[in-house]
């Protein structure tokens, strides 16, 4: 058997993990976010960037990091991924295909103008920094400055926004939907934008023509052989109406496989999860694993992702005026690039004023989505640590401003029982 | 963030596990198997006793073993262990101390005769073997070699047997209450003795006094303590007469705390979780824990447990007739020790014939705990390769044969919709 003084570590990680959420949670909810923000803060509370720097000891007693037992921490990223890829199964499962196809226009326009916008503004302005400052590293191409940029800048908290969307009681109307389809478009884009970005540095095209054309015959495999196939299973894995345990296990196994499939392909394992999602046939299916998977994933699981990615952030810190000038010429790219051109493209397809608004705040904030991706163009050469505290700053500022701006535009909503 | 290759394997891993379970899960129920015994063979046969063996190549792409991706495997770990966790304070909030009370004399007859006629009767085999045959490695002490036989003689399936009382609706029924309560003693003391064992090789006393010492001390906190506090809490942990999200968190936080606590003391992070259960209050909040944890813990988390056991366990074989005949003897103590003497404990102690012999059948089933126990001894160098198979046999043999026999005595219930 495995060292059990690694099971202690992730006890304990659990029990810290639950309470410091909901601490941070109670918080947060007076200053109007919800509670998918507090985590990720409780996150970045409980990483380098404060637990870690003013008590370095009580941080290492609960989450080591050094050679010998480095392998404690890992121990919350399996459950962090299965809770995400679970969360996101259930959030496809709400996803309504036919309210997307009504709103195909606006689903599409806001989709296109939340990528060509911020990837063109992002862009130039990548390479504007390469040319005149040492945000990007010695070596470091224009291009791939600009395409990283770029794609960064495109990128939306898919996830959180699915939360946010469901937390407010939004699934299922034009705005939630439009929002959903539009973010989950874009996200999947950005994914693909940095698999071409990492195959140009690695030189291999293949790469991203894999992740590219794997992504949409997997779509393609969903939507017109598993749908249709379940369709037809539907009768023997339910029961009088309701999702049989076999059922059950069955989606989600296919929820592990879509997961397995997309994170394959160089995607994120998130959208195998959402898109298999989509496919389990609305009725006892989709209400019988949202009913017994839903509660746990929601508690227990969800949050070692959120506060798992924060717990990997270490905010740097930026100390010349220049520094400050460059950081808020980023978040201003990042807020026009994003959030307002979603708002116009909303309008421009016959969206009302107040919820086209509210398409473009939820697009624009980047939550942990970002992180993951800034945190691998660092790892990978492409930014520097000056550039990578920046987009750490847009980051954290486009999501904090998403709830607060959002409630006042749809008016704060009672949120369902099971969900705090 | 992590190496994405790993997560590939996590979810093919979840994928596989769940199909393979399901499959061996319909084949087990024609023999009268429940499907957490289908669990158990879906692991060994995934595993290197027969996927391994036939298909190498296969059972190394699904479950890597080599140095560099050696942590792959690690990943059903955590998940496997939180699964265990959960389900076993879902075991504690149903584990109904009334009906113990009223029960106590038979619980502690039959928790005394399950512990100390297998112990003796293992430790004399023990001696035996120790003075006649290869069975103990050079240089093992008779004491030690007794000790350990006499423990693991002692171990009955706790997970198991709950499982199977749980799954036949047995729970807070006479049979079910005092085989569950006669379980958790009995596993805990063999655990206490396991301590004692490893320290005396180690020969630090401190270990074992902590783990006795600690787990009463243990005990008596949660009663004395968590329980009342947590029903004066109850009031704010419910609305409405339900459970609220908070509530739930923090029932989970204390049960990662539970587990956490007696891992430390060197029992099993089961105990924890089991122990914590018993103080959630019953009614709404053990009612809203188990409706909002319990599918997602039985339908996904929980086969991961079994499975995960099961593919670490190697079926090593025995070749001689003497080699065959001492395996017989050592079927037939464990079955005359344990399942024997608790059948008649509880007779003499006023239980119906029928009720008696389902409560011996099931404490004689070993189950996974005994692969534990037995496994760690043979990592310490307490028994040979041959006794290590000898236990192996007995374990599957004792838990193959619970089931129909209960099912005999009890007549086959028909599982509650929610557990197939």
């Amino acid at each position: 058997m495995k060292n059990p003084l690694l099971a202690e570590y992730f006890f304990l990680q659990i029990a810290v993990i639950l309470t410091t959420c909901r601490i941070v949670g109670i918080v947060a909810r007076r200053f109007g976010q919800p509670q998918v923000v507090a985590e990720m803060i409780a996150g970045v509370c409980l990483g380098p960037s404060l637990l870690g720097l003013f008590f370095p000891e009580l941080q290492a007693a609960i989450f080591p990091w050094d050679a010998k037992t480095r392998d404690s921490q890992s121990y919350i990223y399996p459950v962090s991924q299965l809770g995400l890829a679970l969360y996101m199964f259930i959030v496809g499962m709400e996803f309504r295909l036919d309210i997307v196809r009504s709103q195909w226009k606006s689903a599409v326009a806001v989709s296109l103008a939340g990528m060509l916008s911020p990837f063109l503004l992002g862009g130039l302005l990548g390479l504007y920094f390469h040319g005149s400052t040492d945000l990007f590293p010695a070596g470091s191409t224009a291009w791939a400055s600009a395409v990283f940029l770029g794609a960064s800048m495109c990128i939306t908290a898919f996830p959180m926004l699915a939360r946010i969307i469901h937390f407010k009681g939004l699934n299922g109307t034009r705005m939630g939907t439009v929002a959903i389809g539009a973010g989950a478009i874009d996200d999947g884009c950005a994914w693909c934008l940095l698999a071409v970005v990492l195959s140009s540095i690695e030189k291999s095209p293949t790469a991203a023509l894999k992740s590219i054309g794997g992504g949409i015959a997997f779509v393609l495999c969903v939507s017109l052989v598993l749908r249709p196939l379940l369709l037809r299973l539907e009768r023997l894995l339910t029961r009088d109406g309701r999702l049989t345990e076999p059922g059950l296990v069955i989606c989600l196994a296919l929820m592990a496989l879509g997961a397995l499939t997309t994170d394959k392909l160089g995607l994120h394992a998130v959208f195998g999860g959402f898109i298999v999602g989509t496919a389990i046939p609305r009725g006892p299916m989709t209400g019988g694993v949202t009913e017994k998977a839903e509660p746990l994933t929601v508690a227990l699981l969800l949050p070692m992702f959120f506060t798992f990615s924060g717990l990997n952030t270490k905010i740097g810190l930026l100390n010349t005026t220049s520094g400050w000038l460059m950081c808020l010429l980023v978040l201003l790219v990042a807020m026009i690039g994003k959030g307002v051109s979603c708002w116009l493209a909303a309008r421009a397809t016959g969206v009302p004023n107040r919820e086209a608004l509210g398409i473009g705040v939820l697009m624009n904030a980047r939550g942990l989505m970002e992180l993951i991706i800034i945190n691998i163009g660092r790892e990978r050469g492409l930014i520097s640590d000056q550039l990578f505290a920046m987009l750490v700053i847009m980051a954290i500022a486009t999501t904090l401003m998403a709830s607060p701006i959002f409630d006042r535009l749809v008016g704060p909503t009672t949120p369902p029982a099971s969900h705090p």
